[in-house]
């Protein structure tokens, strides 16, 4: 593998922020494709270009995990995660998971859950008790409680077994508002755990894939880790919460990036990947940075509490292999910066196109 | 047709109270059917059976459109509606104004609602554009926001183009709180217009039927109308307020008959019915009691405010058509009995089976 040189890299920044500044947000494609689907480019400018311009509205615009009203944090998510069950959970605890995630990212103490299912006609209702049973466990470990649904039911093949969308309101507690636009320069970056887990399990348990890998899905509630690092630092010091789903580290570091105006430098080395997960990645091509978790969060922190963020993290089970893994600088705005291995400094752009359709 | 004997009548009414007494909710079928949709006999035991089952907890209990979370209600609906474009409206403001009419049902200000897509691969992004459009007009006609979402893409064949799934939270300003369990023998029941335009409006859009009518859906959100109701009335006087969507009216008061434990006796003379849809209904051999509305609501009043009620509905567009279509009585508990057009009275049950799949 060989690494640009600096003049190279210079030169792409250059390209990428006079690109950047030409171009206005809009869908190309006529059709949606599963990359619309995916976190990446093709998210982001389907969100610009049709839901921000048709919807637009000061709480809406900031596109965070949820939306803040008031005192109020409110956030969505549908699951369409294929396979149903995996090592490790189910679409069930994910949902759940998924959406007391969104809220905790907000600073927001998760409260409620509403559950939407379209079910396909022919599915088991055995798999339904199955699904709802871990449903239940992950709102009594996550401490909240699904007080309103609905159910649909959709004709065989219109469907793809279950799909699930939860919605969740949680309480802002705290006076400081999180935000993807709250980044400056000298502040630092930590990773949670280890990443990729869940987009890697997810992969094998297809069953499309020769490789043999002892992993299980790192869904998880993340609200009581994301408590006690915003307990253990002042007020404004931690400056945004984002779990890295799909599209992984890699797009979250780059929202940040773009919503701040600042640049993100982060050293692979630092970053936590189980030999497991570098393995199937380094097989299938994919860079483990995309890959996608589901109970991993990204951590922008002011310079001066990052280790006192550090160790609040490692004080809990979800948090034990927290580390810094970078900070942000002023320049190039926008950008995301890769330190590799090999000494080398490269772009890591927004995804495009999608590797691993289904995910969550 | 031929009209039960009064002595008939009874009996089915005593074998009726006694099967009721017998069973418990269960769910009988080892696979989900398109009747677990349909908002009848199969859904509610899918739900007390599963899902209620499984998350169990006193917010969630009461069933209504909402949940009553302190001073805010908290509701969620998914629309899987086919086609997605219809005569009067689209799958776009029908999922606005749904979750607008759930928080209205519960006496609340809707305020901000969540969208979230689930798209299929191929699905054209100018039927997208059309649809958060109509999203869009139908959230500033109702003064709500939609403030969060989500967008999911999955392969061709394993969704019907668009699913929409909207949440909405809305405020709880009046100090009474609605339920279906409120009703008391002697109340008035008033159902705010014609009934079951939107379900034959999609049956016939469907083009699988040789009926020839000037139909369009009811879809409209009833925030409005629900509020000059309640202002025209003295706290608690209005009951209960319910939006009658899948199954239609005869579903919302059997639910309400349920949970308060009274008759509810109607007439069916008064029902409005457009000609129509009655011609329609004929013709396809449904009551058009079954058949939804998404615009029409069924109010249950205290006697002594039944025609205030009934002149504030008058006086919106949306309740020109309302009529006071029967009474809360106190025996036989738990059953809807309809007196026919022709001098008779037959008890009306929930929906068993699935007549018209796929309305919203």
């Amino acid at each position: 593998m060989t690494e640009p040189t600096r003049t190279s890299l210079e030169e792409q920044v250059l390209l990428r922020i006079e690109r950047t500044r030409r171009s206005r947000p809009r869908v190309r494609d006529e059709h949606i494709t599963l990359a619309h689907g995916a976190g990446g480019k093709a998210t982001h400018s389907l969100i610009d270009a049709v839901f921000l311009d048709a919807f637009r509205n000061p709480l809406l615009e900031p596109l965070g995990d949820g939306a803040h009203i008031g005192e109020t944090a409110f956030t969505t998510d549908s699951f369409v995660v294929t396979p149903l069950f995996f090592p490790g959970g189910d679409i069930g605890d994910l949902a759940v998971n998924g959406t007391v995630n969104d809220l905790a990212m907000c600073g927001a103490r998760p409260r409620h859950l509403s559950a939407a299912f379209i079910l396909e006609e022919g599915f088991p209702v055995a798999h339904l008790r199955r699904i709802t049973a871990s449903m239940a466990a992950a709102a009594q470990a996550a401490g909240v409680q699904i007080v309103t649904g609905d159910t649909k039911v959709v004709e065989r093949g219109k469907a793809d077994g279950c799909y699930i969308i939860t919605s969740g309101v949680g309480t802002l507690d705290r006076p400081a508002r999180l935000s993807a636009a709250a980044a400056r320069p000298g502040d630092a970056v930590i990773v949670s755990g280890p990443i990729g887990e869940h987009g890697i399990t997810i992969m094998l348990a297809r069953g499309e894939l020769d490789i043999e890998a002892d992993l299980t899905s790192d869904t998880a509630p993340l609200a009581d880790l994301a408590a006690g690092l915003l307990d253990a630092c002042d007020d404004g010091q931690v400056r945004c919460l984002r779990d890295a789903t799909r599209g992984g580290v890699a797009t979250v570091l780059n929202e940040i990036a773009e919503a701040s105006k600042v640049a993100i430098i982060v050293n692979e080395d630092i970053i936590p990947v189980r030999p497991d997960v570098r393995g199937a990645c380094e097989l299938l091509g994919i860079d483990p940075l995309y890959v996608a978790c589901e109970g991993r969060m990204v951590a922008v922190v002011a310079r001066e509490c990052a280790e006192t963020a550090l160790a609040a993290l490692h004080e809990h089970p979800l948090g034990r292999d927290a580390a810094i893994v970078g900070q942000v600088n002023d320049d190039p705005p926008g950008l995301v910066l890769l330190k590799t291995t090999f000494g080398g400094t490269r772009i890591v752009d927004l995804l495009v196109g999608d590797p691993l359709p289904r995910i969550c």
